[in-house]
């Protein structure tokens, strides 16, 4: 009913990664939402964690996964595990009715998130993944462009990077960087990103093929550390990515249509958490002697009253609010998780097989 | 000796392309150089250009490209013929020891332009191409940001696109379609910028390695239409380019570095005349949070007193003085104009071998 109030999602999260500060915060601020609880191997790191992260007095602390799956208590559960973790402890909240929002990348591969998409189906539980740029009201406004017959027509070509130089410690030492924890490396945690706005602005589309380009760097285990790809559809769209944890931050997305260009450089995390903007290029010409342009593409910006990570959450929480009222989840972001994850995979496979192509 | 005015240099023009209006403004406003004659099979269309262009009263008006290489008052000649014309005219105009101005791309593949580059050194003669935007202050802006060390770093990645929207009367009948005169088509005309950016932004070091994406469109009669490449070195840099007849305007360059990232929009045609920006992104990073950078990336805003295509004539009347005062040609110039051209070859190449790479 309109106007009802809807009682907040309460959240419980499971491991003290440096990406559940934020998302903490979200919660905190997502009218929706509550933080319940928080879960650790090590009760006094959870502890720890709640208080630096401004948890409610009543919320409860855990020293073991487990132990907050059994709550009662907890309607959804953030995670924000190392990929390889993901199959086993997914599931499990899932086997406990509780609506699951994941860090990405979603699994090792699609195979190991397909199980994890069963289980939630199976369970009735909403799924989503942490990309929270696609959260942002900016996302929508772009989505109107790049929709728009008249302003963008039909899409022909995205390129889009995401880059962070990371320092040696880094490259030696975090979890993106192991074949245990993380093994796509930059491929997953910077490449998922640029893969996302790819399939974005085709409405996700999956592409034909999909094929690595020369120079990806491997560590000794085998973890990507820097690679590009180039994504080819039937019907002639091209889009290529690079990700690497070796280059300067950057994150930037051109798109380019028939008749419009749709251009940022913050599209993941925005310049400003309350206002964002994206260039917009549509039927610029030059003057007579081609010595400038006419127009000049034109700069929207986007207020947004709240961050885009608790958009995401507010969204997220809304869905587990429908489900709790008996909706059926909404299939929508498990579908967009897999397609991002099935051109990872064969991005990878690309390498594996000396860069040949791969068809999806 | 310094503060000494040189004689200015007298420009004559075979061929009345329309971009020889903008040539012919910026010969006018170039403190070193006169207009003094132009040539086109047709002595009323020469006498109109003249007149539509305001040549100078005394300006010579020839009705054949012949007559007005056997002129002894003219230094120097501007040549936009369609490519496959290069070859023959560039060299008669060497031969008749006059410097060559002459548009891009320079040659069908760089066999031919070798024919072209021997005849400007053995008579003695200046050589540029006519690629107008590495004469933009900008341009050297942006190189004392790329090549620093502390606040870009090592060249990592480069993308460039270039791309415009034809109408079917140009996809039909214009000269950058047809295989007996513009017959590099789409990667003549603008890949040649997106490769000249590139090789730019490597300080014109080659690739190694040059890849056609899947995709490529080309005409009936062979001539490309749109396509995107990927270039690679041996240190592991990789660029990527993307130009077409078919998507929106667009002129996109973004270079990252291990310390910092290049962008800018308009790189080829700069949004206005007088003034010029890039985006500096440089020791960026984020909030505590991750929901903001800190510092944002800075806009550098170069002002120009003169447009860029009268830097670049001013430029390239300046050697020409020097020459004609006893300097040899710049050699710089040929070497950039074949190294451009050597990889839009391997482009072609690849897409004839059916998207193989091709050793450069």
């Amino acid at each position: 009913m309109a106007g009802e109030i809807q009682t907040p999602i309460r959240f419980g999260i499971i491991g003290c990664a440096d990406i559940a500060r934020k998302v903490s915060r979200a919660i905190t601020l997502a009218p929706n939402a509550v933080l319940s609880a928080v879960a650790s191997r090590s009760l006094e790191k959870a502890s720890l964690f709640a208080k630096a992260n401004s948890f409610p007095p009543e919320a409860k602390i855990y020293g073991s996964y487990e132990a907050l799956l059994d709550d009662p208590d907890i309607d959804a559960v953030y995670l924000p595990l190392p990929t390889s973790l993901h199959v086993k402890w997914a599931v499990l909240v899932a086997q406990k009715k509780k609506h699951l929002l994941m860090e990405k990348p979603v699994a090792i591969n699609a195979a190991e998130f397909d199980v994890i998409a069963r289980a939630c189906e199976e369970n009735g539980v909403q799924f989503m993944d942490g990309t929270m740029w696609v959260h942002n009201p900016r996302t929508a406004k772009m989505r109107d462009f790049v929709s728009d017959p008249e302003r963008f027509g039909q899409l022909r070509t995205i390129h889009s990077c995401f880059s962070f130089a990371c320092d040696p410690e880094f490259l030696s030492n975090d979890i993106r960087v192991k074949p245990d924890l993380d093994a796509l490396g930059a491929l997953g945690d910077a490449g998922w990103y640029c893969v996302r706005s790819i399939l974005w602005a085709t409405d996700y589309e999956l592409p034909k093929t999909v094929l690595a380009l020369p120079g990806p760097v491997l560590n000794e285990a085998g973890v990507i550390l820097s690679c590009g790809a180039s994504l080819h559809w039937d019907d002639g769209k091209l889009a290529t990515f690079y990700c690497s944890f070796f280059s300067n931050l950057t994150m930037n997305v051109t798109a380019i249509g028939t008749k419009g260009t749709l251009h940022l450089n913050d599209f993941i995390i925005p310049f400003q958490e309350k206002e964002a903007s994206f260039i917009e290029n549509s039927q610029c010409f030059f003057n007579d002697l081609v010595t400038a342009w006419v127009p000049v593409p034109s700069e929207h910006i986007v207020t947004t009253d709240i961050p885009q990570e608790v958009c995401m959450v507010r969204e997220f929480s809304r869905l587990v609010g429908d489900v709790k009222k008996g909706s059926k989840p909404e299939s929508k972001w498990p579908i967009i998780s897999r397609k991002t994850q099935l051109i990872l995979d064969a991005v990878k496979t690309s390498i594996d097989k000396g860069l040949q192509p791969v068809q999806i």
